[in-house]
């Protein structure tokens, strides 16, 4: 149970760490800039492609993928590089070719995919020339019970035809999200668990129609190509766009999950640095009745509370990573669990904490911490809301005694 | 200390019930439509107006004005009324001529107005045909500590001259929102209480900038007007635009402070009305793992939690009002501090369980839920943050013990 | 919804404020002494006599009974005495012959006793001569619901044979409790809520072993008589000891708990009141770090919000007892619940806080507030969990979605 | 920051478990038994010197004592231990001669104490003969902050003489606590931090007067010595007794404090898992409502927010033992003040579930939650209240933003 940072992680923090500095930090104001007076509400500012270029030039890209097609880093190799891409949620994940959906889905192509699927659509995606999205959660049903999912993938001789609605699919309102791994069911009488599987739908394939864009807490997330209600109406693709095999899906999903919520929780820690280091920041340059904020004995117990809660997540998620490299996700689920279940909620309250530290400013366009705040609000639901996750950890905590 | 509804209170509940059920609630998705389409993004959509034209008709009008220019109700009649606007607070409030900020500015005018000043501002006003805006709050400084105030209004021969930086100023991105009351320093070597002054700046006044609109989370607020960054050039007034007297600022602020938080109180209980109807509603429509969500045991106990917290404040905010009528504002001063602590952080934690029964759905536009969410916690910011007041309910506790 | 104290009630919170100032809180330290000396660990300290009998001369006596063998006030009026006696929790209740569970054996007998046995014991219990127990709580079930209990109380001609084993039965160690009121199954087969019957099972019956005194944090509560581990081994009594009818045994207990809780709400207030109290007495007089505690903004948060949950408490407290004088206590079933689910947790919460202020002396004999805080968690337990109470409560709220 | 136990830890931890299983958990029930008949209140159960003799025997003795006089762990190697221990914490800490303050104490005088010293108290403290006392914390002053101290330790010729009054002094109304070491003030003039000394003062020195035992909640923790008002009246010691140097008082007691701060952090980590432990087997074993306690939600969520913060708490634990033995326990500062601040707050709320789950038994003797919850939030005060200690943590923090 070894945390420390190995020389391999030590040197791409350095490097991640002076790219944060000369490229990503300086980028943000014009980021902010360029999303204001964007055309294309659905499309990343210019400036992004600029830091994906230097940041592929120093080698720092698919720093997510282990193997031999990403740049090979173990779990616990890449959180604290993670984290620090947190603290520029934004700019710093897209700018490594290291954000969500795109993670999950390579993960899933890289590890499922057939030979052509990974031509056609793993190595742009590598490459960091298309985006991709993940069309899973349905607005009809509780799709954190994915037995619950309605969508229909029906084989039709040589064809898949798909019938169904999604929203929230995150990515799929930027025009370069070319394609779509899709969940439904194929065999509605299959055992609960073998009746989903996942094709490719391209998104140009007739059929596929892309919304709207839904909103988080007002946000339109449009930066990173929002979040998309997709309606399939009778999309026909070949069945070489099966993923794996049919009745795999809900495995392929289970697979493609764990990694997806440690990687968000690495990102939510640094995000939470951030707000601790703006609250600091802020309490310690304004004034109020008379002497800093700094020195309000309430805010230093926010501030202090954030440092002890900050520390004991890291740990959490170093611990789980750990466990990911040495005993493979299924045995670190528990661990997994308990990350989801701790992380955005915590981050939520340092936010939210660091939000009232900046009045008026805290809920504003001009400091990032209300969006960072709904991202983390946002992710007490993504991938499964806490209680879900909650209810199923006790259950193994209770068989032991049963 | 009787909160019982008096005839007069029923009466106007019975009306106000039955014109949101017959033009409120059907007008929510009209609102939403005509909100989404707009060309102007920082006026009402058309169906406010015509909301507004049959509560008139309908006598539902001017309610939060005691005295004979408004309805002529106490605090403790307006309150049920208010409770009930607040459930759908894009709508009723402004239908019935009882939206922040213009209420505020009434009172203010009513009270303390010049007859000229009344007959030019006042009366279009209470007839609902302009809006108005009430610049205090400035992004330099602590304005929760309202001594802190930087912008300056000099006097010169006839006229003061403003200058300064505001934000947040409610209501003013709106065009049709002609006046401003602005909250300045007309002696800045005075007693720290009697340094300000409030002066009447209209819209069109030479050196106005009302330069962008802030946002809360990502909402713009766009259906009222926004909340404006205004810049003040060099702006000159006649020095007959100064309200009340030179010096007596801070007094007018602290006497439109008291109302303003009572309403924002009353109108947060009808908010987390709505929220828990919605949680309800959803928790037995939806089904999880076999079973609806309102059969979780952890659902049925942020329902219950939350019923127990609306009674308890419905209860305060009655007494509040109660006291108010009957002692005065001063004398309610601790309850109003009680309420405003106590009511916007209830309502927060019951709204953002209502978001997280409801899935993604929670967080989106399609429910009225998240927006609510980002208005409770912004009133934990609004009117001063609930520390400030904590500090200042804490002291008058101690001061009998030493 | 009048809450106001009228004249009645009024002239009684002055001769009761005059009583708690001239006889009890003197009687503390004496109370505390005896306590520490006493041969008997299980019975009042002398000084309580004496309290009685004063309290009784001054016509402070059985005020919680309504109708016309109690002082004949009405819940609201009673209200506001009991969360003056809550003060000082272990003399004041005893004092004016009003503490538990006396009273609420007092108040079956009155309404459900017949000639005989209000004869035999609800008059000496009026008088203060004696005292009793109510034994419903058993350990090897979930006693939360009355359905599980388990005593069998059979019929064997002109007699009743109880056996069972019940515990937490509170006053029963004392050798002057005469008369448990004893709950337990008639009728097994009988539909769920109409198995139980209660009997009168005076303390000498042949049978009855008083095991041993069961803790609560560590305190036996010997100065009312503890908490009795109570065994009735074959034991029998006459069928005119029956209360009520055969198959009554659920309804009485409802009808019992009731005001039982309401009463325990009142006197939460006054004890939450003293912790404040004390709170603010101890952070003006003692320095740490250079100034006084009440300077540091964490503990003036605390202050700040103790305040504003008493007074939401007492208020809700205030609409119960007005709700149980209108419409009955069945028509207040949902406040009741509510008051039961929300005093005790603020209380704790409160108290907690204070015992924080005091440091080492928090936990410690000298101050009262350990001793309190045990109380107050205690009922977050007694006449029901909390949880069982939310959950129905939410079941209520539910049903009207359904 | 390799967390792993190795060889030395795992199989120490194998033959504590079997020590546990086959000694310690067989002998609560004795222990309880010879506790509530023993004659004198404030020593062991003869169970307990058993016990030891045991422990020695086996090698498990003096295991937290790093260096050759103990058992020369490290703090990472002593923390799994430690764990253990706090499940049964009565009975295995004094066992394996591990039990504070003689922990505390045996390492003040192996890093501080003369030959002398060591050879008369440290060498049958390490045997287990004898006991000893911390006397730090006195009652007229908030001894959070150690210069309050008050008590005079005034050289006189050849003799320290000691005047002053001390409470909650752990272990000292045991009459086989031998051995005080008592903080004073030798010069209160110095420099804030250099007044304070520390001197040996045997028990039966004449003026020590060990007046009381305090309460903590309701219990005297009689077993292991209780918590003793001590006071000195004019107290003379030789001035050979003194430990360390004149003014060295503060320095010692800091570094006396970091050590005891990761012991209770660990047992207290042992506390929960005895917790969450007994809530399963009870949540599994009893019904209510039809259906078993583990299967209602609200209990299921208690269970995973405990098993969550319990592995949170147990990595930031082990990270400061790693920090104490690889930087110091200065270097660690930090990171103690962290475990003192998560731990007993965190613990506290397990406990507090655990005993709402196991209804009235909860708060009994007859199971150990509430006396373990009743340390568990005292350890929120000693050794400092945790707000003292986030108020620091939080300076630390905010000082790289000045």
């Amino acid at each position: 149970m070894d945390f420390g940072y190995d020389a391999r992680t030590e040197e791409l923090r350095q490097q991640l760490l002076a790219f944060m500095d000369e490229f990503v930090y300086p980028a943000e104001p014009v980021f902010a800039r360029q999303r204001a007076e964007a055309d294309d509400p659905w499309s990343p500012p210019p400036v992004v492609a600029e830091l994906k270029a230097e940041a592929r030039k120093r080698g720092l890209w698919n720093l997510f993928l282990p193997g031999e097609n990403g740049a090979g880093l173990t779990n616990l190799q890449y959180a604290p590089l993670a984290e620090i891409t947190g603290r520029s949620p934004h700019l710093a994940p897209p700018a490594l070719n290291c954000a969500a959906p795109d993670t999950g889905n390579m993960e899933v192509l890289n590890e499922f995919g057939t030979q052509e699927q990974r031509k056609a659509w793993l190595e742009p995606l590598l490459a960091g020339e298309i985006r991709s999205a993940f069309a899973m959660t349905e607005p009809d049903v509780a799709s954190s019970d994915a037995t619950n999912i309605e969508t229909r993938i029906e084989r039709v001789g040589d064809e898949y035809v798909i019938n169904g609605r999604k929203w929230y699919i995150s990515g799929a309102m930027n025009p370069d999200c070319r394609i779509f791994i899709v969940m439904g069911k194929t065999d509605p009488t299959a055992d609960r668990h073998r009746q989903q599987s996942m094709v490719l739908v391209p998104r140009d394939t007739p059929g596929v129609e892309v919304r709207r864009g839904m909103r988080v807490f007002g946000y339109d997330d449009g930066d990173h190509g929002g979040h998309a209600e997709v309606v399939f109406h009778d999309v026909r693709v070949p069945v070489a766009n099966l993923v794996g095999e049919e009745g795999g899906g809900f495995a392929i999903a289970q697979a493609r999950l764990g990694p997806g919520r440690i990687h968000h929780c690495m990102r939510l820690i640094g995000m939470a640095e951030r707000g601790v280091e703006l609250m600091c920041r802020r309490a310690v340059a304004r004034t109020a009745f008379g002497k800093p904020i700094a020195a309000q004995g309430v805010v230093r117990e926010w501030i202090a509370e954030a440092r002890v809660e900050i520390e004991q997540l890291r740990l959490l998620v170093l611990k789980t990573a750990w466990l990911m490299d040495t005993v493979g996700n299924r045995g670190a689920h528990t661990e997994i669990q308990a990350i989801k279940i701790a992380t955005p909620a915590a981050v939520q309250r340092i936010l939210d904490r660091a939000i009232q530290v900046h009045g008026a400013g805290g809920v504003s366009q001009d400091f990032p911490l209300a969006e960072l705040w709904a991202a983390a609000r946002t992710l007490r639901l993504a991938d499964g809301p806490d209680e879900v996750h909650k209810r199923s950890l006790a259950r193994r905590e209770l068989r032991q005694y049963v």
